[in-house]
């Protein structure tokens, strides 16, 4: 391809909102435009990058048995009310109606979509397991749309879906699918680390995210400097570090005028929060816990929200206990009660509850709700806690002594320098961006929408899920985050719009014979090539050529090609320094060096 | 691929909505399968299918230097605000709002989003002419979305703009994206009717539709049955056919009390419509031509709509005479007055323009707005027309001498059996269906939405533009319309989801082995082969071979294995009768008649 026959309007100057390198890189190398806030479209060379990540993606997916689908990106409203999501996407889905007035959404994910398709063919186990995916566009209401197709608004996701008649089938179709990752971002040069995450609003159990270390990254990963542990903050685990266990003493209520934070507990008692015991009020919305043998739920009602689905409870409190020092991570909670949403009490609900003002609640003598305490209490045999009375507190309080909580579980939120739960080494905290997403969704959604299959003995049964997905456009960004220098993008062979490119000095004469030859050889020995073939000046040709950051890049010159056999320069764009080829068999020297650079790589991902 | 790999759920049943062959083939042959009214999922066999008439638009586009961007599909309102098509698209456009309450759109087309990228980019030119494409969704609110695909909400269009100094260079694209649609619809084996058609809102002249008949068709096309003259009704011109001029006789005014239509004057003066003049009064907004010397228009005011948009006349009211028997053709009016839009005038109008009752207009004293007449009414020389007067005609009118036209143009509207413009044949209708439309579109966004060159002399200018789409879902589905039988589709090779099905007739013992091997071989020869495993009885699998249309079918049977060199049954699927070949000999032959088919097409369409 010449350049002067393409469209890569090359630039100096970045936008203002441009700040990361992927951003600045792909709108200077003419890869993207931005035509609204979060909307950008695709310039020729921008699109051969996305299509090839695109392609490495499609084909570990058809390797592993997936099936493409295409279903419409306008998804009809109605089915995202029979799953329940149609409340709970909230601003971040967008909306339409059409002329009729039916509720339209534009996708931002497909588990509904997917599982209406599902819903109406299936029929017997025998068609399951159905492993479906497409690669199509979806659009999600980000609140602030930046750092360029890193996070917009429309992006392209490679979303999979998968039914089962057993959750040994999810499991197994879930490992292929993890490899399958590892494949997909290998071959894309994208270092990833995947870890446990905690599966949220989606529901279900078994998840791994796979995330690429980001300082703009919207997630918190917890690692460890000794093994190979890595979680989401949300789900990461820890070591207990229990202190010695202090003597016990009796049981002792202490006034505390208007003390009713732990840190001024720790003024007034002259004492650290490691000693104090934190209790929290927490509201449950939709907990399918069983909790009928829990204090104060014994009269509460549950009840299904489609005819499948499990019973939950409407409404919810539970008491949350957990050391002075450490914080309740609110997703364990959630996980643990296996319920979607948790939050803090209202204060009308706290003193309801504890009949105390907030600020005094406290495990001794606590029946009113359920009181789950974390780990770190269990050593405790010495603490502060609050007393259920105004501006009192006890001191002494000692577990299992004073209180016994109804569960005992992990709710702490890990930090840096806590223990690896695998191997005890140090933990440490990264930023990360997640590029996909593999969980075992479970049934919600076979549920809800009221998928079923005939099992081996004619029984109607529910198919349990999966979901997978990948941002294909936040994969590209990714990818030139982790590849590039101060003078462009340096792509990876296998993402690279044109694997090579050609800047003859002046397009003239001898050196533009040469130049046009090569090209016509490369493209034979099927080396996408890109021959700059405009009337600039080297210096301008050479920074382009950097700027878009093609693998190989052949300069030919007069000087090289004058005396003895005629020669071009060749050089890796990693590489500061070049070597000089024969004209008569660079061509061929460069597809070999190609196919070989390919084959190395397909050797280590597969 | 083994059928029972894959997903291709084929039914013996229709919905009752599926009324064509197209839909009902694509819904029993498991291509598609219905989310919402007019909101399709293609599954496997399908995708493949439309991967292939995609691709080919792709090449085809690629051939001719187009450059294939990928912008976003939900695009900002705001320039659609600034071409002034937010009003003007209606509720074909379906809108939402972001979070943020900015509006935007589900594209329906992409001439904003193309051209606000390239007025961002223009600068000289030297950049120009520009070509750019997509490939990419689209959604337009259809009121009643039927027929499956042919007619859905969502759907893929390609679209293709050009961007031009002068109208020479879009003249020069225009002919060879006219070329580049003639290989498609050879390459996809459609039969298309290529039709000088309306622009209709669009805008601009020159253009080019093309159709494929279709009894659902929702255009009229009048074509000739001795020449290749083929239009859209709303531009098709005929050759004249002027009865001979009756003899001069004095204009005579005659008393017609409440006679107001043709047909009832007919009765009324024993005459036929063939010898009246119908006077038709329009409103007209947005009129470009020029009509400062036209009777009643001299004090009228012009006004630009953008800064380098043309003068236009907000409102302006004309008078169209034809021949009594004909009918005006509006797209044609509004044409000849360059104006989006005409309609007949208000009752209210018509008599303060007239000074008379609706129903005696006439062209003899008509002063207060322009006359345009059709060329049917200068041949007559003995008309009845209406007087301007209530209950008033005149007859004996003659043209020339009793009245004359502003104008004399074509504003007839062609019917079957009138006589072809170009030979002198006769024409005859057909209804089809437009599958792709070229057309300049001249400067209507360009200057709508202040898009600037600098030309070789630094004067700043105003590009040129074109527009080219060929709807990608309507072509698959029109590519069954036109290959089907009885019992099912008949694929041409180039858009085969598969080009070759083996059918074992029980897929156990040496009939797998051989079948097995088969379908490696085809495999490995390039030959995309489709195997059916499933334990199904061999006129299930038959059946569902035809229904799905694979080109060639290969059956794998025990009669053919045992006795000397074991043999199958190989047949196309347009044919009725087979062959055997020997089995190892089979892939070989079969993929060399795939590689011959395929040159031979590529030889009909290069």
């Amino acid at each position: 391809m010449h350049v002067s026959q393409t469209f890569i309007p090359t630039r100096r100057e970045v936008p203002a909102d441009a700040v990361i390198a992927s951003h600045r890189l792909m709108f200077r190398a003419g890869m993207i435009r931005k035509l609204a806030n979060g909307l950008f479209a695709y310039l020729p060379l921008g699109l051969r990058a996305f299509r090839k990540v695109e392609q490495i993606i499609r084909e570990e997916m058809d390797a592993i048995g997936a099936l493409e689908l295409k279903p419409p990106v306008m998804a009809p409203g109605e089915i995202w009310k029979e799953s329940g999501r149609w409340e709970a996407m909230g601003d971040a889905m967008l909306r339409a109606q059409n002329r009729a007035g039916a509720d339209l959404v534009v996708s931002p994910t497909a588990e509904e979509a997917f599982t209406a398709l599902v819903r109406d063919e299936l029929s017997s186990y025998r068609q399951l397991p159905l492993l479906l995916y497409q690669i199509n566009t979806k659009y999600r209401d980000e609140l602030r749309p930046r750092y360029g197709v890193m996070r917009g608004r429309e992006f392209v996701m490679k979303d999979a879906y998968s039914y089962h008649a057993g959750e040994a089938g999810l499991d197994e179709t879930y490992q292929a699918m993890g490899r399958a990752y590892r494949r997909i971002f290998k071959r894309c040069g994208l270092s990833v680390i995947p870890v446990r995450a905690d599966s949220g609003a989606m529901g279900g159990s078994g998840s791994e995210e796979f995330m690429v270390e980001s300082v703009i990254g919207d997630n918190t990963l917890i690692l460890c400097n000794a093994c190979d542990y890595a979680a989401n903050v949300e789900k990461a685990a820890c070591r207990p570090d229990h202190p010695d266990p202090a003597a016990l003493l009796p049981l002792e209520p202490i006034d505390t005028p208007g003390v009713k934070t732990i840190e001024e507990l720790c003024v007034f008692l002259q004492t650290t929060a490691k000693d104090c015991i934190k209790t929290l009020i927490y509201r449950v919305r939709q907990a399918e816990l069983d909790l009928s043998g829990a204090p104060g739920c014994a009269g509460l009602l549950r009840r299904k929200n489609a005819p499948d689905a499990p019973e939950v409870y409407p409404e919810v409190f539970v008491a949350a206990l957990i050391r002075g020092d450490l914080d309740i991570n609110e997703a364990k909670l959630a996980g643990v009660l296996k319920a979607p949403e948790i939050a803090l009490a209202a204060d009308v609900d706290v003193v309801r509850l504890t009949g105390a003002p907030v600020g005094f609640a406290g495990p001794v003598g606590l029946r009113s709700l359920p009181v789950i305490a974390d780990e770190s209490v269990s050593a405790m045999t010495c603490a502060v806690t609050g007393a259920l009375a105004a501006d009192r507190h006890y001191r002494h309080t000692a577990y299992g002594r004073d209180f016994s909580p109804w569960m005992l579980t992990d709710l702490r939120t890990v930090r840096a320098k806590d223990r690896c739960p695998v191997c005890g080494g140090e933990l440490y905290e990264k930023k990360g961006n997640e590029l996909g997403h593999i969980f075992k969704l479970g049934y919600k959604y076979t549920r809800s929408m009221g998928v079923h299959f005939l099992d081996e003995n004619g029984k109607a049964r529910v198919p349990v899920m999966g979901s997978y997905g990948i941002g294909v456009d936040r994969a590209l960004a990714s990818v030139i985050e982790e590849h590039h220098d101060e003078r462009g993008i340096i792509w990876p062979l296998a993402v690279a719009p044109y694997q090579a490119v050609i800047v003859p000095i002046k397009y003239t004469g001898p050196v533009k014979a040469t130049a046009d030859r090569l090209t016509v050889e490369l493209e034979a020995q099927g080396v996408e090539t890109l021959l700059d073939d405009r009337d600039e000046r080297p210096g301008v040709k050479f920074n382009d050529a950097d700027l878009i950051g093609i693998p190989y890049r052949i300069v030919v010159g007069d000087k090289n090609l004058s005396g003895g056999v005629p020669k071009v320069e060749f050089k890796h764009r990693k590489d500061t320094g070049s070597q000089l080829l024969e004209v008569p068999k660079a061509a061929e020297t460069i597809a070999g060096l190609l196919r070989g650079e390919l084959t190395q790589l397909r050797r280590e991902y597969t």
